[in-house]
């Protein structure tokens, strides 16, 4: 019997923004498989290998790349970038077997996103789209951490935004957003989840007050989209109370709108690659507001992977002697465990 | 098939010292159990609830205490000193199933003690007394180490003083300790052994010559009594070689009178809060002899915890490839195990 | 069912270097039993007892020794070099069974090697011998490192030098090692694996040209024997380009011969001692090149440390997620494990 996965395969996640893949080849584990990432030299296309020789295991990563070619460090086994080995030390011959695994890449909204499973992959039209975080219209901060806790913990977590008072007082959360209720929308067939709280009249917290420069009461709308099982959406709309978007079309031009992402990878059935991004569509050129939001941001995502990688070391801890009680506001995240078992057992 | 426990459960254990119990929340796992403690505003009452958020599992220890109701600090359930839920998120009506395990506490002579266990709690008229501890007619000093080592270790380490001789030589350990016989009792239904040394003409080790001036040859009389399976005592009377106490019935005050005493309180399987005070009837404002006991009963102490630790780690690294063998002086240590198994069969 | 051990038991395997054990109580885990090594103080003989008191555990390698006794350090447990029980603390008879396990030990070669298995020792004339590293016509260096890496790893590394060229480019590799072909002869029945690799025009490797003082192309040959489980010798022998051995018998006083030894003992499933030498036959007497080669060496065996440390890391996070592939370099490595095999089957 296989150890039981809670990482769906056949699904394309994100590996990597696209500024981190160059010249340097850059190893990182993408749901539990060692990869190793370059950028051709010429096509300048995102390379993708199996990390590890297949004569002795050795990784690729810690190898010298030639040209487009990976000349394994340890006895020489040479790989060109479609993982097939050009050459092995003591003989003409190199095996027939000798090559390892290339996936698939494609690079879209400042992400380069990967193919994980054997399946073929589905087509990149199917995966969904942030164009905010690679247009000129919006300016993105962004990062990403290392989470030790697994992926259904930040998904979680991420899919009820009524922590953000608790977890995220003076920073993100109000008493509004815990008192709120919330809608939830489950698209099971598109594989995506939405779920709305629209506060009419809230405090505004100190996030938005300082890059927004509004002082008093305001709108302030928080829809999620999670497309499963890597991206997550917050579309945030910010305005004075009582001001709603123009019902004739004319452009949302009163409000704030910050775009918030994060793309949720897992690492290990334990860890999780934690990207966020972070677009406004206002200040774009002030650069103090650019170093507040990046600041403010990581302070609230550390705020979260401290919280998680506590609950993951009580998993480990504490064993099956815990049973969960789920509530209204859990309704988001235990639709987006549904999507996820759906995946699995797709998978 | 339940992983086999060496924990009793069902029995009152010192979850701490009175004194470490007060406004603020103090985590603590005890016999496994992640438990919070705090003192109630009004009755003084220590308050201990089970330290995990029925939501998902945040540790409450790691939240808010307003008045004495405690705010989960990932999504604000709110609970009262009960352990009932009063107030969740995003809704008015609370689940009724929402509350956290309340534990029974009970303060007596300078500890606090929990009841560990699904059973009704036993009467604390069973709970043993040290009522030294907490009179004015002692001296008291004391500690509490992390061991990181099973409570079995702790219990035969202390149950066998022979080892006074080897690892604590120069503290309380002299050549006539290991050498003179013991006599060891099992009340099986008391749940009390109580194991006798006693020295008619022995060297005077530094921790009993500084502290009571005596400078030669001693009578040494060491009466343990291990209430199973959390309370450890050892009467220890020290006196001049051939002063014994006197028949008629009058005050022994010829001798100096030390109770030694030891909580052993299982932390996890392999780990131990070992919880040691020295209790003096003798220079009792002398601060000279307070600040002497318990800098040099901390020695002794942390001599058994590196040998103890490295004990645990050989558990661990060596497996089952041991078979150890006892001899005489384990007399008191064998019965002790023998009242931990059936505490355990009966639990 | 027991579970699958990788280490052969029934062995002679090197335990120390003959100046590691004297006077003071070393410990030593060596194919996971622990044991303690001293000298005893009359006859020199190398004394090797099981490192655990029969009584409770403790590490007799963290107790006193008196003359050639060792007292346990926790209640003084009494043993002589032959591993029987003189004494026990609180009674006069000492039981019959009490005695700790004493081992077999023959020093040679600047060795303490250890018989490891409950069967009888074989003869001491099997162990094979290495006397250059004794010999007053050869300079030793040496070392011992201690490697995360489990025993097989090692030994594939050293049987075949292919990897020299890649992982110790700049040291001891140049493109030829990879490139020219070995021959392999596998003597089952003696238990050994010789494998070869002459190269006849060859560049010098700093290793070589630095120690030798020869500055042309060179003739390099590279005769490994491996007497399993425990020693590994590399026969070097550097000439001029075209200089072979006189075919007459005279002296290859021409050549420059250099006597590189390892001896591989597990420590654990999965961790090994390596101890390595390097004598040489030239420059007996000069510094500047003893030091060379010490440090040359030792950066060297490093490099390979580092590299198994990490295989051995990724075998334990991959999980058998690993299929390798062979070619010929690896005649040596596979006739190597086949004899590993053959000793597993056989203890």
């Amino acid at each position: 019997m296989a150890p039981t996965t809670q990482i769906p395969k056949n699904q394309w996640y994100v590996a990597a923004y696209s500024a981190e893949v160059g010249e340097d080849l850059l190893a990182r584990t993408i749901c539990g498989e060692p990869i190793v990432f370059y950028r051709a030299s010429e096509t300048g296309q995102v390379i993708a290998l199996a990390d590890r020789c297949v004569h002795r295991r050795y990784p690729l990563s810690k190898s010298s790349r030639v040209g487009d070619t990976i000349i394994c460090g340890y006895h020489g086994f040479t790989y060109d970038s479609g993982g097939t080995c050009l050459a092995v030390p003591g003989q003409a011959r190199v095996p027939r077997t000798a090559r390892v695994k290339a996936y698939a890449t494609h690079e879209q909204d400042s992400f380069v996103w990967i193919w994980i499973g054997d399946a073929d992959p589905a087509p990149v039209s199917g995966i969904p789209r942030a164009p905010w975080f690679a247009s000129s219209d919006y300016t993105t901060v962004r990062g990403r951490e290392p989470l030790k806790a697994r992926h259904s913990l930040l998904l979680d977590n991420l899919m009820d935004l009524s922590h953000e008072t608790y977890l995220h007082g003076g920073y993100i959360g109000t008493p509004e957003v815990a008192q709120t209720p919330i809608t939830t929308q489950a698209d099971e067939e598109g594989g995506v989840i939405r779920v709305s709280r629209h506060m009419d009249d809230a405090e505004c917290p100190p996030f938005y007050a300082k890059s927004t420069g509004l002082t008093g009461r305001i709108t302030r709308w928080q829809d999620i989209e999670y497309f499963a099982p890597c991206l997550y959406q917050l579309h945030s709309r910010i305005a004075p109370a009582g001001v709603l978007p123009p019902a004739d079309g004319r452009p949302d031009d009163q409000a704030f709108h910050v775009e918030v992402g994060y793309a949720l990878t897992p690492e290990t059935e334990t860890s999780t690659h934690d990207f966020w991004l972070v677009a406004r569509d206002f200040a774009l050129d002030d650069q103090w507001v650019t170093d507040f939001l990046r600041e403010n941001n990581r302070e609230v995502v550390m705020q979260d992977v401290v919280a998680l990688d506590l609950l993951e070391e009580l998993i480990a801890a504490d064993g099956d002697a815990y049973q969960e009680l789920s509530i209204s506001i859990d309704a988001g995240g235990l639709a987006a465990r549904r999507l996820i078992k759906k995946l699995l057992e797709a998978s």
